[in-house]
């Protein structure tokens, strides 16, 4: 069973015995030319986890905001709590160790605190030096990919060679569900120490959630926010649902917390042993995203989010390509 | 993607290019006592196919009624499709053989022409001389089971023996979603003919269905009248849930096309491309569920039909074990 500490700010993996801290700074879209400050202000705004991944093709200038923070001596190299992500183009064994030293590169770090396979989707290698981040690999033609047979399994045990050898700290799993995690476990040897998912409110998952902290993954969410990142992808059914964090219900609860509709969003996963990786470029919001641990939801206001659940999911490249993998 | 015959009334399977009837009659629920002569009833309405597995018990009295029918003249055994499935207990590569033959020879029959994995989730094994069919191992503290670690790979190597030694001559799946499917294709040197799963205007699934039939891989339902059958069974949203065979629309689609609600939802099911095994222990019903070919319904109709999906789910493993696959 996942295992919270008693301030409650951070998660023991059960793997390492690491501790993960429970809201990190999430880097997806977080534009490069504002990445370096900006990770910069996290650490000082008390952020100790940045949620990278090789897609988002800013590991570099993040690195560059770590070497400045620890330059500075805002933070020590043992205090924080790095992430990075595989990418879909990396599956196969030969090139998994490829993507990682490239992330590690970019990073400036010579170990990773957390490395996950970002999809449980391998697609064509795509050579670094041809276009890097690879992305969905799209060529002009709209978006699609070609897919490639690399059963999950061979991509996993490449990533317990990572484990083994000292480039990785924890290896975990992203966008997957239950009966992909159970025949994982089944032949796992390191077992995965973290599963970050797309959740909020409209896609709460609590059988997922329960199996996973049950078997000893911590959750990581994604998405805490809803359909706000996916609106300035335009995704449809992401631009006709109603904000989260203009919900009637979010804003009520909020107002009598004292607190923003974003904290109390944030504050719900906490609360349910889940980490939060918000992405903000704004400073005062960077800085109330990270005050979430200090106040609590009743039970009552717990369930009334809970309720708002409709399995709407919003970042599904089942949408895009044929690739259901939530089907 | 799968190919229906012209007559509408089979499915091509791709791996062997054998047909399978798109009605058959399924065995699950149906007495022992009532077994044999059910089966000879079913082939005199005109079926030919049999979906049977290890777990429903009452594979011996079919096969004593497919050989009364055989012995009588009522049809010969390369006219008709047998349909087993493995059972949870043998998912070791050690113990599928083992499965496959006991159903072989409870089911008087040299060759099955499909055999099934039953679910995605492996058991630990039981002696059949200490209990056959051991279903989910209840042992008189109320439902439990104990997990064995066999990755899915592993069963699916050993399926695919069966079809190299011939004892069976296609192999499929069952209560499989997409992500796992396309892992299992990744690595399935034979690729599943067939996937089955429950189905119905509550639970439509049209991305999964989409998906695993442009991977030629054909589906057939089982429980096209939604939660008729959980209901007996005491599951809790099933009795709470309006059934479907005394839906307003559904009767008064069946009344429009001169046709029973019965008959309309696997129409319904069938128009889609999908094989259909209703079970009936009523000789009229029985000949009626198979009359589902020689009727249309209009677009607008399968529309309103497809409308009623609530992605409603009966036979869930994970309501009452700690193995939510399908979370």
């Amino acid at each position: 069973m996942t295992v919270v500490s008693q301030d409650k700010t951070s998660i023991t993996l059960k793997p390492t015995g690491q501790r993960m801290p429970i809201v990190g700074y999430g880097m997806w879209k977080v534009p490069r030319d504002k990445c370096r400050d900006q990770v910069v202000e996290s650490f000082k705004a008390g952020y100790r986890l940045l949620d990278n991944a090789a897609d988002y093709g800013n590991e570099k200038e993040v690195g560059e905001g770590i070497k400045k923070a620890i330059d500075e001596g805002i933070v020590k190299r043992e205090d924080i709590f790095i992430t990075s992500k595989l990418w879909n183009t990396n599956h196969a064994p030969e090139h998994v160790r490829e993507a990682c030293v490239r992330s590690l590169t970019d990073l400036g770090l010579k170990q990773l605190d957390l490395y996950l396979i970002h999809f449980p989707i391998s697609i064509a290698y795509v050579d670094p030096a041809v276009r890097y981040p690879p992305e969905w690999y799209h060529d002009g033609k709209g978006p699609h990919c070609t897919l490639e047979h690399v059963p999950l399994q061979k991509t996993w045990e490449a990533m317990e060679k990572l484990v083994d050898e000292g480039l990785v700290k924890n290896i975990g799993i992203s966008n997957m569900n239950a009966v992909i995690i159970q025949d994982l476990l089944k032949y796992a040897r390191i077992k995965p120490a973290v599963l970050q998912i797309e959740h909020h409110p409209y896609l709460v998952q609590a059988p997922l959630i329960k199996y996973a902290q049950k078997n000893d993954i911590a959750i990581t969410a994604y998405s805490s926010f809803g359909a706000q990142s996916y609106v300035e992808l335009g995704i449809d059914h992401a631009i006709k649902c109603p904000p989260l964090l203009e919900h009637d219900l979010v804003k009520s609860i909020a107002k009598k917390a004292g607190k923003t509709p974003a904290q109390v969003l944030l504050r719900w996963a906490a609360q349910r042993n889940i980490a939060v990786i918000p992405k903000s470029s704004n400073p005062d919001r960077l800085k109330s995203n990270f005050d979430v641990l200090s106040f609590d939801l009743s039970e009552e206001q717990m369930q009334q989010l809970t309720n708002l659940d409709q399995g709407l999911r919003f970042n599904d490249p089942g949408l895009y390509f044929d690739i259901p993998i939530f089907a």
